[in-house]
């Protein structure tokens, strides 16, 4: 049936396009399959107990509030208690400079709308967050690129990227999605002297940076930049705007993130939400924050990364074992996911069809550069299944890249 | 302090602008004002203690998937009772017609994402929801307008307003928000046969539909349309668009609502929605599931019903007798608001200022006509003070206006 609807879709609907995982994730959702592909964190580590209490003692004592219109900026006690959690981490800054987003694809959707005109360029790692991507696509991004090794984004190829005019840097330094490596201490620095000198402002995406599992915590950027401040105070400057959020340490079915800015960007990104979802469930904020104040967070985090730090080392075990010579992976210190290479010859699409025949998956590489390449590369997910699953998903994936690289299959 | 974010703003900011009601709202903040300006229901019908066993059972029986990433077009049960009620009304539809969002802000937000080109005009009753103003400032959107009377929409004046090419029409046919109106029966046949005839598609917004106080249910514009069928039968024809929402119904807090439409569309919504927000709170969608299904919305909507229909008729009777000849309101059958007009003379947003003074506030009508006018208009919520508020608010204004007017103060 035709409908006039069909003509009449925006011009910036040829440039959204599906996401290719999303399409190759449909294969992998009959129940047999293990899948490496999303980045689910685990059921197994959810605090049901202390949501059932929190939905209670909300439901009870400000009803009239959790269920009623809210804030676009978010609801105050939960942000106060970020600005007190970002002041730990070494930057000054207050409530003025958060809010709150529903979910961190929404603050990808919103700095978007706010900062994007058609063909502006971003500077991106390559590969990046495909998250990004899709949301800025409907605002016209282009994007200039400089690529990762195992110490994250190279930045001796920085320069040259700058000198192009990008409107601003887009980097996840903690356990990058999708490759799981971690920028340097040293690359940090020449990240913001490079940004400093260019006058070329950064958003820092850090969904995973309590999840360290092994190693030392690294500053963020935005903390690296607000020691650049001449008379020594760690004041938030405002070159970094800095993206974190509740779906990794909470529960990501609350849709709850943030943002941190300068006041400014806060009042337009307000601007943006209000035409966008008007503010984010205050139901669920009030939850989040019943959950999460008192400390309880911090304590649950030690539990996660105790869980997936297991799950990872499962993982690179059982990579050792079964996969064949000639594929190569990251060792990621934290976070969901690693990321395997696999020799030119092969076509990571291709493997993957021949995985979800023997009941495996996972995503291949290749959405996740935006100026084209990886078409060798995949990503892993090590988070949502169990440590049983893992072995025996990593076996069958050993086994299907030994057959697609003609080597005999380990046992 | 200057910081390099402001010279970076796109464009489109430039046409977002700041909510002016949202300004002036922030001035009726003050906890001994009685405000008829927001359009919130009232924290008295918000069934409680539904929603805390609804939270117990999901989070004990169904956990892992409510606190867990969710499919982007929502949760498949509450999706199906939506085509269940949908049916009910008397068009047949599945699960591919409906798409669950974050608020029916967001089903705007996606619908101008996917549709409006700049420069794009879209055909609005004048006055017409700020909120789909809001929305559609970021995506170029152009108005041309129909002017409006107690029956709604005037039709007569529909047929060279399409002649101007709109790309659709978008129309709030019950209880309209602003001015409370009902478009009759004979002029949504006539609005669905010019439509029809130009071939230009329409969004119905129907957020308070159920909201009826006095007078018969009229069909849906999306319900006339489907009869127009040439077979007889009563399938959805997909030229027209549905929005509706759990807001009025259930809460507002939870951000829940859904769009009807033509598979193509909801496709093309499915893609932005995943740049926007990935999916909506998957916690939020099994509570409410939970909470509507097996019959408990009907119940509660007569609940409802009765609360606010019992605050309408306090608000028209507190009007009769306080506020001075010479000021007009509807008489609204159901919904939320009704729409005042002063003398020519006189500025709603200067009467504003001093019935701030007098502990009283309304919404000033201007915003809501997209083509400019309304000066001497003012919108007045009667769903969220209780009876006693309303009273006292309307004597309060009426004594503004009365000053303003330069009548004696009636006593």
């Amino acid at each position: 049936m035709q409908t006039p609807w069909e003509y009449r879709f925006a011009q910036r609907t040829q440039r959204m396009g599906s996401s290719a995982i999303r399409e190759l994730l449909k294969l992998t959702e009959q129940p047999d399959i293990i899948s490496f592909g999303g980045g689910m964190p685990a059921p197994d580590v959810f605090p049901y107990e202390q949501f059932m209490e929190a939905c209670e003692r909300v439901l009870r004592d400000q009803g009239h509030l959790a269920l009623q219109y809210g804030a676009t900026e978010g609801y105050k006690p939960l942000r106060e208690m970020i600005v007190r959690h970002t002041n730990r981490l070494g930057i000054e800054i207050t409530a003025e400079n958060i809010l709150i987003t529903t979910g961190s694809q929404q603050a990808l959707d919103l700095l978007g709308k706010i900062l994007i005109n058609p063909g502006d360029r971003i500077l991106v790692e390559s590969p990046t967050y495909l998250g990004a991507l899709q949301a800025w696509a409907g605002y016209g991004a282009e994007y200039v690129t400089v690529p990762m090794d195992e110490h994250g984004m190279i930045t001796d190829a920085l320069e040259e990227a700058l000198r192009t005019g990008p409107k601003f840097i887009y980097v996840l330094p903690n356990f990058q999605n999708p490759t799981g490596v971690t920028l340097s201490l040293e690359r940090r620095h020449k990240l913001i002297e490079l940004a400093d000198r260019y006058g070329v402002p950064i958003v820092e995406d850090d969904p995973y940076g309590q999840l360290r599992y092994e190693g030392e915590h690294l500053p963020g950027i935005v903390v690296l930049d607000s020691q650049l401040r001449e008379n020594g105070d760690q004041c938030y400057r405002g070159n970094v705007i800095y993206l974190s959020t509740f779906s990794k340490t909470l529960a990501p079915g609350l849709r709850l993130a943030w943002v941190v800015a300068p006041p400014e960007v806060i009042r337009k990104l307000v601007q943006a939400k209000q035409g966008a979802d008007l503010h984010t469930s205050t139901f669920n904020q009030l939850v989040a924050y019943e959950v999460a104040h008192g400390g309880f967070l911090d304590q649950h985090v030690k539990l996660i990364q105790k869980v997936y730090g297991e799950r990872r080392n499962v993982m690179l075990g059982a990579m050792d074992a079964y996969f064949p010579p000639g594929v190569e992976w990251t060792h990621p210190e934290g976070g969901l996911f690693l990321w395997g290479t696999l020799p030119e010859d092969q076509n990571a699409a291709e493997v993957l069809k021949a995985a979800v025949e023997q009941k495996v998956a996972f995503v291949p590489g290749a959405p996740f550069f935006p100026t084209g390449g990886g078409h060798n590369t995949m990503r892993l997910n090590f988070s949502n299944a169990n440590p049983e699953k893992i072995q025996t998903g990593i076996a069958r994936l050993g086994k299907v890249l030994s057959e697609k690289m003609g080597q005999p299959v380990s046992s």
